[in-house]
């Protein structure tokens, strides 16, 4: 007997007909003699129809305020899940975020899991029950409710199959697996049967909304293996290993990401003196915000130009910020751009072979794509361009490293 | 200043409109040097969407899973109403049940209060906090989520006051306080300034859907003075208090209630011996079945007829268990009706004053309306009719005692 923590997304779970689907799917793997947790999202739509309330009561909500609010998205599915499973004879039994309890930091919004109390959901497993629990959401050290942000359910799944040491982690969406790209973008775009974290990471974190970014994280941290797969079709999906598990396909690089989502913010003319960047990030770091790329260019009349990216939903907030600190370092200019978009190249094969960002930067440049930004880490090559080259941006560098083909 | 607990029902806080005109109205005590604090309902119409989705999974959703479900329907309004009394700059927080904590027994989906720890509003109410509590819901022993049934909001209030020994318990409602008889039925029925809570108990219990049962029985155990006001008008409502607090109308009776909600059970032909009754009752109060009336006939032969009434979503469970006691006992039938309806004249002036009783009956016989039960206590009598008679029988009873005209 194996013991496997399924999470299914919003779309899987959006009417009550697929929830009955998923009840199927999941008493399917508790007769070939799983043990089965189950973690689910808020029904499609519902998060957007909770915030949409809100909307209508304040502009800007309280956010441990909206973490109540939207935490009672999930807290549906788990009750009709739960409800599915027993009209099909499955003993089962929901429990909410915090009833788990599933204990987080106490950043609203975008709490972070610190631990799982896993004894109550592994006595009713024993007690031979599917156990089905509300992602995104948790609850810190004061009782108060806390979400995870947007997607946090893939973490909640992982970090659940973590504390109960699962054998497989599978995520249910809506998309059969990991492709090069997007094939919305690149119809050439293939599946991947495997991928490596770390690969997996960089394509997480670089947009590819298949899985959330803390959710590989974790898995690759604790060896948790994560498989991807469709909730409406049958199929292998994409699993996501170490490197050492699998026959490295012999490839440059493995996928290209992209991302809408980023802002770029530029301070241009600050005095170059040691201590410069911190007082910059000093305050976007206290502010909760995120930063993505960062890059410092120092002139020769001893000022320096500092850009960096956040996320959209952050802009306006480190735009005001970084207005302020622009003016207490005597900055020259500072400058905001949101019609921006990243574009990476990931591959692990991309270790052992040169020549990968030159061949990446000739293709863009044959068609006119001028690069604004550039970052690099051992496996991916990341290049912030105009927003309108998107789309042709990813479909020449699909084409140019081949990812249409199958891997030698 | 005093302390007042407040609670709003669904259709006060029906949109996010009227959960801003709410927030208003919380907003005008606390500039009056008020602490409050506000228990609310499911948004209108919630509650019934919810069981809608539960329906569209199973006809029979478990009670613990339907309270999960149920318990977010309050949590959406307490978010809701939080963030309006933010946006208007009053400091506010909100908690679910459990988060009070506010403790009751397992009975899933009409559990009682057993505790509350009122520390926590406590502290918030202190700090300049308005507390906003999601009613009707709140958790068992081994922190599993409960609800009190439909109208539990009520008693979460007074409870609620209870512990904080609260100066008022204020119920705000779409009507504008306590009639002689529903305005639909008669529409000479006249609003009263007071009622005393033993009236006020059996008019509830009755079927005035104005106040519920258990939160009246709260109020009056704790002397908490309970007022049922309108959202939508000013106006002074209808205190509920003590008999001795107020100069008593000299009335002989009170109000008319009436209930389309009961359900009439028989058993006929069971042996006349001590036990009967409890063999009867026992499995009907083990299925967690409240009774209400019960008439026991005893003929000559040594047997003996037995009839109670039960609520009308506990019917077909109570036939089947009488059904199974019949064949037990050996009775001769057993007969269920559930198109009954009971009508109750209540009055503390019943108590000093004989010959209520012929007159009521009298005025029903001059219409031909036959009595099938009868059932009386201290401040009340009911009886059982016919459903057909039910706006006929109130009409009347509601003229031979005059109840159109104030009290001298």
């Amino acid at each position: 007997m194996t013991l496997i923590v399924q999470k299914y997304g919003g779309t899987s779970v959006g009417t009550p007909e697929r929830i009955g689907a998923v009840a199927d799917r999941v008493i399917n793997y508790c007769r070939r003699g799983h043990q089965v947790v189950v973690v689910v999202s808020a029904m499609s739509g519902e998060t957007d129809r909770l915030l949409g309330l809100a909307q209508q009561i304040t502009a800007s909500p309280d956010p441990r305020e909206q973490d109540m609010l939207l935490a009672t998205g999930e807290q549906v599915t788990i009750a009709l899940l739960t409800m599915a499973l027993q009209q099909r004879g499955q003993a089962a039994r929901s429990y909410t975020g915090p009833q788990v309890p599933i204990r987080t930091d106490s950043a609203y919004s975008k709490a972070r899991i610190a631990a799982i109390d896993a004894d109550r959901v592994r006595a009713d497993l024993t007690a031979g029950h599917v156990v089905v629990v509300a992602g995104f959401q948790g609850v810190d050290e004061h009782g108060h409710i806390t979400t995870l942000g947007r997607g946090g359910s893939d973490t909640t799944a992982v970090a659940l199959a973590t504390a109960l040491q699962a054998d497989e982690c599978q995520i249910f969406t809506d998309v059969d697996g990991v492709y090069t790209t997007d094939p919305r973008v690149v119809s050439e775009a293939r599946r991947l049967a495997r991928i490596t974290f770390e690969e997996m990471l960089e394509m997480a974190s670089l947009g590819s909304k298949v899985l959330q970014i803390r959710a590989v994280e974790f898995a690759g941290k604790y060896n948790i293996p994560l498989r991807v797969l469709s909730s409406f079709t049958e199929g292998e999906g994409t699993l996501i290993t170490y490197e050492e598990d699998h026959a490295v396909e012999h490839a440059l690089i493995t996928g290209i990401a992209f991302n809408r989502d980023e802002t770029q913010l530029t301070i241009l003319g600050v005095e170059d003196r040691p201590g410069v960047a911190s007082a910059i990030l000093g305050p976007i770091a206290e502010a909760n915000i995120d930063v993505d790329m960062i890059v410092q260019n120092s002139a020769h009349d001893g000022t320096t130009d500092f850009t960096f990216t956040v996320q959209r939903n952050d802009y306006k907030a480190a735009l005001e910020i970084v207005r302020a600190i622009g003016v207490r370092l005597g900055a020259r200019e500072v400058k905001g751009d949101d019609k921006i978009v990243k574009i990476s190249l990931v591959g692990v094969g991309m270790r052992t072979h040169a020549g990968i960002a030159s061949r990446m930067f000739a293709t863009l440049a044959r068609e006119g794509i001028n690069i604004r930004m550039i970052s690099t880490s051992e496996i991916k090559i990341s290049v912030v361009v105009d927003q309108k080259y998107l789309e042709l941006g990813v479909r020449v560098l699909h084409e140019a490293f081949g990812l249409e083909q199958e891997a030698a």
